[in-house]
């Protein structure tokens, strides 16, 4: 049976699979990560992906035990000029005003109330503080969730004109859909408030509230007329920031995640917590370098200052995300509906 | 073709129909929950969880909000002659004791290491925690729960001689599975330790990290050696009991339970805030009234006292499972490995 024309067949298929070898060892199926651009950046993501999940392999991992970190301010979606929970806290000001005569000459509510950036940033963490507790407790824990989705559906962006939930990056939505795809589970951690990013995690990321993991203040259990609330009281709980995140991440999930991805030194515990386990793990950070679709800034940013991550990504074997280069595009164009 | 022939089956079909009715609505396959005993409660049980996994029916609840959460201590294992954590405290009181000769002559820990009950608890609360701090503290997370397995692997009780891990409910691993298969997600709400838990709660009772929820001391993340580590702090982060429950439920699943499984006091805000919910509800409160298989106490007992809930079970439709008469076995007669 080994005709000429079957060796000659055998030829031509040994001929095409060493052709292909090599490229189909660093190819990527174009319909992973469109929004990716074809790259080294793209091919590592995809190369740690698929050998974690390939069964067999020497990298395999099991997976309950593929867990994904991704910090939110300026990883998941944009975070200039102030991060956006702030400008729900100042925007609650002014709602709240009305029944705070006081608050026209008392700062940090006088310079909120006014829009003085300047008096604000004097008035450093402690006026923040005083903001956020004025703004974000006195209420249950379903009235605030309330209050900021209302907020989400009205607010828009200063320089987009689009609403805040629209800010998403579009590569990490991907991102996020493939890791799941792949038997990851996905967890937000974030500096910002659980509350605040439970209100639209789910619908925006696709993320269940019990997979999100942020700071937090206080809460008590009462019964009101019979029927029983948790109240938000002006009592910082939990910091969800630098080594505040592994800490955060323990106390939530108890197990060390193998794939961490933030944008800020904010974030540098995170990734080091992650990248120092055992077996394969992958660390990345956004450089916001992109002036022209979102925001360009890095070493000298009071937001989301990345310094200490971009001086050591390099011997920690950390991909530095280029959103310049690595992402074809940034905000979706229109919102797909989860 | 109407037939006689027809006609006869058609009225075979329908009497047949009818006398089966009553009876599918009330009897439950025996391989359901095997060792629970065949009556009110299982049925109960079983026709809450179908209602609310059958889709199309009024009461069905979308598996994400299908979350059931179960105290650990006197619900999913036993808790006399005390918790088993404390008996781990100090049994870690000795054990550590070289180390710490002044220990000798300082209570609590002198109580501790004579086995002088009357001397710890009239030390109260205050000497509990000093007990806890100096057993629990002072390692990082990886050293702890290497030790907590340490201890269950050769610690046994004093009344069963059995390891404390073969002293959980048979009934309790059939139901958390049983509700699993339906689409529950199951999470421990507990007062003891969420670390001590974590050491064993995934082989034991199938229930992984992220869903284990309990009382906590603080950590700190530090880099020893290049190697980050979180160390565990002598101080309290989180009392995870009573009305700390529906506060410590919000902050890890941020939904509200279906249903809650509960046996003292410091269950009674848990099982509050999980009934209080819109749709259907499920609370239960197991009952120690089995002297002969296990221990009875209730109203009168310092560790699991039942008495507020005893009383207003009937009131707010809560089911009180009797050890006694609802479980055909209490302990598993040999564990079952995982």
């Amino acid at each position: 049976m080994d005709t000429p024309i079957l060796r000659l067949n055998r030829f031509i298929g040994i001929g095409l699979a060493l052709a292909t070898l090599p490229f189909a060892a660093s190819a990527v199926a174009a319909d992973v990560l469109p929004s990716w651009s074809d790259g080294p950046t793209r091919q590592r993501i995809v190369s740690f992906v698929q050998a974690v999940s390939t069964g067999g392999g020497k990298d395999y991992v099991a997976p309950a035990d593929r867990v994904a970190v991704f910090d939110n301010d300026g990883t998941l979606w944009s975070e200039q000029p102030v991060y956006f929970q702030l400008a729900f806290a100042l925007d609650r000001v002014k709602a709240l005003a009305p029944s705070h005569p006081e608050w026209t000459t008392t700062q940090p509510f006088k310079a909120a109330l006014e829009g003085d950036a300047g008096a604000l940033a004097a008035g450093g963490e402690h006026a923040l503080l005083d903001l956020v507790m004025a703004t974000h407790a006195g209420n249950t824990t379903e009235e605030f969730q309330a209050i900021v989705r209302d907020w989400l559906a009205t607010a828009r962006h200063p320089k987009f004109g689009r609403p805040y939930t629209e800010l998403v990056f579009q590569p990490q939505l991907e991102l996020m859909d493939y890791l799941r795809a792949n038997g990851f589970k996905v967890y937000i951690v974030s500096g910002g408030g659980i509350e605040f990013l439970r209100a639209f995690a789910e619908q925006v990321y696709g993320v269940p509230p019990e997979q999100v993991i942020g700071s937090s203040i206080k809460t008590r259990y009462e019964v009101r007329d019979g029927k029983p609330v948790l109240v938000r009281l002006p009592e910082v709980n939990f910091i969800d920031d630098s080594a505040g995140k592994p800490v955060g991440i323990n106390q939530h999930i108890g197990r060390r995640p193998i794939l961490a991805f933030g944008n800020s030194d904010g974030d540098f515990e995170m990734l080091e917590w992650t990248t120092a386990g055992a077996g394969p793990r992958l660390g990345l950070l956004v450089h916001h370098d992109d002036a022209e679709r979102e925001y360009a800034y890095d070493r000298k940013s009071s937001v989301g200052r990345l310094e200490r991550g971009l001086d050591e990504a390099g011997k920690r074997g950390w991909v530095v995300v280029s959103m310049k280069n690595d992402w074809r595009v940034v905000h979706p164009t229109a919102r797909s509906p989860r």
